[in-house]
Order: C-alpha cells, then sequence, then structure tokens
C-alpha cells in the first residue's frame, strides 16, 4: 500500500498522539492536510543546514518564493527544526543515535497520522571519511557498529533486541547513479559506521579523554577500512533500523 | 590543585586546539581572559531554557543587567549554546548521551585551557519520575543503565569500557539541604536510570514501535523503582562518568 507502517497496537486507542518534541499532535494540528502529500523527507543534524536545505530545494524545484519565508513548523519546541517546501519535508536530528531515534519515532507517527505514501527518507550528514578523498560523498549500502556488524542493538525494557540496519539498495544505486551526472562530485557506495561518541569511539586523538596511541587507532581504522567502511558518523544504525522497520524507503 | 584534568597525553602537543561543536578555540579565542574565574557550570538539554536559566541566575545574584543582553558565547555554531552571567556558565547539550559526550569533552577542555579551579557542574533536566509525587525534584545519588547497574559502557576503539557513574556525595547533600529551606518544594535523593532512547527504552506505549504490553511495562518500572531508581533520563551515566574521571564535583 506504500502507507508508513507503526508497529505499536496501543496507538489505535489513543485518543490523541501529542508529538512532544515536534510540538505537533493530532487534536491541535491537522496532520493530513499539512503533510498528506509529502513524498520526501531529508534529514539531518544541523538545524541552519536544514533550513538551506529546504531553500536550496524550494529553488531547484522552482517553486514560487526565494526561500526565505519558509518557516520552521516545530517553533513550538527548540529540541528540533523542520521545513516544508513541495513534496519536501527537510528536519533535524541533532547528535547521536538517542536523538535521531526520538526524531524519527515522532516523524513516523507523523507521516502514519497523515495517511502519506510512499515516502523516501534520505540522512545527509558531516562524516569523517577513511581512506576517501576529503569531500567525498558516502552512499551508505549498510550502517555498521563499532565492531563493523551490520547491526543495531535497541534496548528494550532493559533487553536487548537485535536489529538489522539494511538500507534500500535500490535508492542506493539511483543516487549513485545522479550523483555521476555531476561533474567533479566525487561520490562512492560503501558501509557507514556508527558511533555512540566522537572523540574515543572515532579513534580521536584530541578529546579530553584518550589512553590510546596514534599507532593503536591507525590499526584501529585500517580494520574498518579492511571491513568495507568508507565514512564514520553517529546516527545511521539507529536510521535503517527504524525506517525498515516502519516500510520507509530509506537512504544514508 | 582544583584544577580540571584532561586525561589525554597528545593534548600537549597539539600547536591548536580547536573545540569545533562550541565554535572556539585556543587560536581564535583567550579562553583564560573569557572563562578563567568560571566556578559554576549548570547544563541542560534545550537552548532556550539554559539561556532562561543563565538570565534567572543573573537577577538571582543581583548582577547589573536584566539578562536581555546575554549572547550566546557559541553563536558561531548551531550545536549548542553557552551563556554566561557572573562566575557561572549555563550550556545546552541536546539530547542524549552521545549528544551530552560531545559537548562535555569540548567543555572539559575548554576550562582545562581557560586554568579553572574548583569547578562545579550541575546537570538539570526534564526526567519522568518513577513512584514519586509530579514536579518532585530528584537529586542523583548515582546514575545506573537499564539494568540498574552503576555503570556506563564506553567504546574506546571498539572495545568496551566499564566507567564508574558516581556522583559528589557532598554537593547532593548540600543541594538536598538547600532544598529544604525552599517552602513547597518537593525534592528527593535517589538513582537516576539513563537510557539511549526515550519510546522502547523507558517503556513508553506511545512509539512508532511498541512490542511490549502495559503490564510489562509496569513490571520494569516497578523493578526499576525497587533497585532503587526514581527518575528515566538520557545523559546521566555519561555526565557522571566524564566527571568523574575529570576531576570536575558534579552533581545531576
Amino acid at each position: 500500500s506504500g502507507l508508513v507502517h507503526v508497529k505499536n497496537p496501543h496507538l489505535d486507542s489513543m485518543e490523541e498522539d501529542v508529538l512532544y518534541h515536534l510540538a505537533l499532535g493530532t487534536k491541535t494540528h491537522n496532520l493530513p492536510a499539512m503533510f498528506g502529500d509529502i513524498k520526501f523527507v531529508c534529514v539531518g543534524g544541523s538545524p541552519d543546514r536544514m533550513r538551506a536545505f529546504a531553500q536550496l530545494m524550494q529553488r531547484e524545484l522552482g517553486l514560487a518564493g526565494d526561500g526565505e519565508e519558509l518557516a520552521d513548523i516545530c517553533a513550538g519546541s527548540d529540541r528540533y527544526a523542520m521545513y516544508r517546501t513541495g513534496p519536501l519535508l527537510s528536519v533535524s536530528h541533532g547528535m547521536g543515535i538517542p536523538s535521531i531515534s526520538i526524531m524519527l519515532h515522532e516523524l513516523i507517527k507523523l507521516l502514519h497520522h497523515a495517511r502519506c505514501r510512499d515516502v523516501t527518507i534520505i540522512r545527509m550528514g558531516t562524516s569523517g571519511g577513511l581512506g576517501v578523498e576529503a569531500g567525498s560523498v558516502v552512499i551508505t549500502d549498510v550502517a555498521v557498529d563499532s565492531s563493523f556488524r551490520p547491526r543495531f542493538e535497541q534496548v528494550v525494557l532493559g533487553d536487548v533486541v537485535v536489529r538489522s540496519t539494511e538500507l534500500d539498495k535500490d535508492l542506493a544505486e539511483e543516487l549513485l547513479a545522479c550523483s555521476k551526472q555531476i561533474p567533479d562530485f566525487p561520490t562512492l557506495m560503501g558501509h557507514t559506521m556508527c558511533t555512540y561518541d566522537f572523540y574515543e569511539g572515532q579513534g580521536r586523538l584530541d578529546g579530553a579523554l584518550c589512553s590510546f596511541s596514534s599507532e593503536q587507532k591507525l590499526e584501529y581504522l585500517r580494520r574498518a577500512y579492511e571491513a568495507g567502511v568508507r565514512n564514520i558518523e553517529m546516527e545511521s544504525t539507529a536510521f535503517a533500523a527504524l525506517c525498515g522497520l516502519c516500510g520507509l524507503r530509506g537512504e544514508s
């Protein structure tokens, strides 16, 4: 049917669904009218960049206006920012798995309540490249954890549940094909490693704590490269797991 | 000596330390002049609230100005917000362990470069109460994970390192004593449980995914209560571990 799935039997019996961190809700907002025709959602960490991206898309899509008039749909909350232009939503998610996870739970319920169909979601973000030319775009074929395994461990009531982190392969190929039409736009496909922190987890030597040598760092990054990792960031495994479970066509 | 410790032998040999996510650095800013006399740091998730808190403290401390003039010291970045009033810094950290961890690494380096002494750091935030009166303030004696263990698991180059999540007991007692001087201010001390997500991890029935029954949720929360947990949030274990290792007197 192309609808977005929520997998929660409790939702149907709720009189109202408040999307707390988006400052939206089923009683306070007409979600089908506001969002029913959304086909693309692009997400990224920084609110300023997601505003700039919505403005860029407004111009690229040839829509009326210069983008300066785009208002933050989640202005009632300072947790996330959301902009709409044409069939596209541009949403910020902050940094790290917990932060993107809250936003995605509420975004998925929003798309469900709005009865959106055939939605494609793409995460874009800065990441640390691994053995690739600086400035390259890495299209994720699969998101892996810090042990290079294609899995996301979600704790549910104190127990660990393991989830798949496969992304949409056709969408990845489409994006790669698009990139080839743009001159001087280095793009490749590879695994994306997702960590729970920026400093110790990614082998950086410049955090407040660092217990390893430069050689140990390089040895770890070399093993990651050999396992197929081409970039490192902090959200992809949770993004892949949640989109996959809820029937969103997702890429990162 | 009361100085803030960084535990990173590589830092001394770096020509410049850029605190990327705070948009500050050792070459671009005179950190000792800007921050050398800071004695208190208060952190919380929301940038708007941390601005409001700095304004409140400006008035409470009897400092000149009405607080409206307070400017975001990290205005060059939209990742975090930071305000200063008198000897106090008020800093936002976003949501979740990865987000607070990036901020704390860079804040700790900032306090180190600024040669601050005897700094007290307090995290304040909304949390879900467990068997306590709505509106109560819970002062954390120890932060625990989703299995109620007083530990924080940090991945370093793919390996798990277990860290203590003890907080400063004297500071906790001081805060509790202060609370008793305020009429109608329900305050108690207890364990704070820290989870990696807001919905499935905290037993909420209203996420996009929910695989458990209302009874299973209540059973988990009952076990948490019996283990001494009085509130649930998403940052305390990482906060306790980092502050403890770096010699910051910390409370949550």
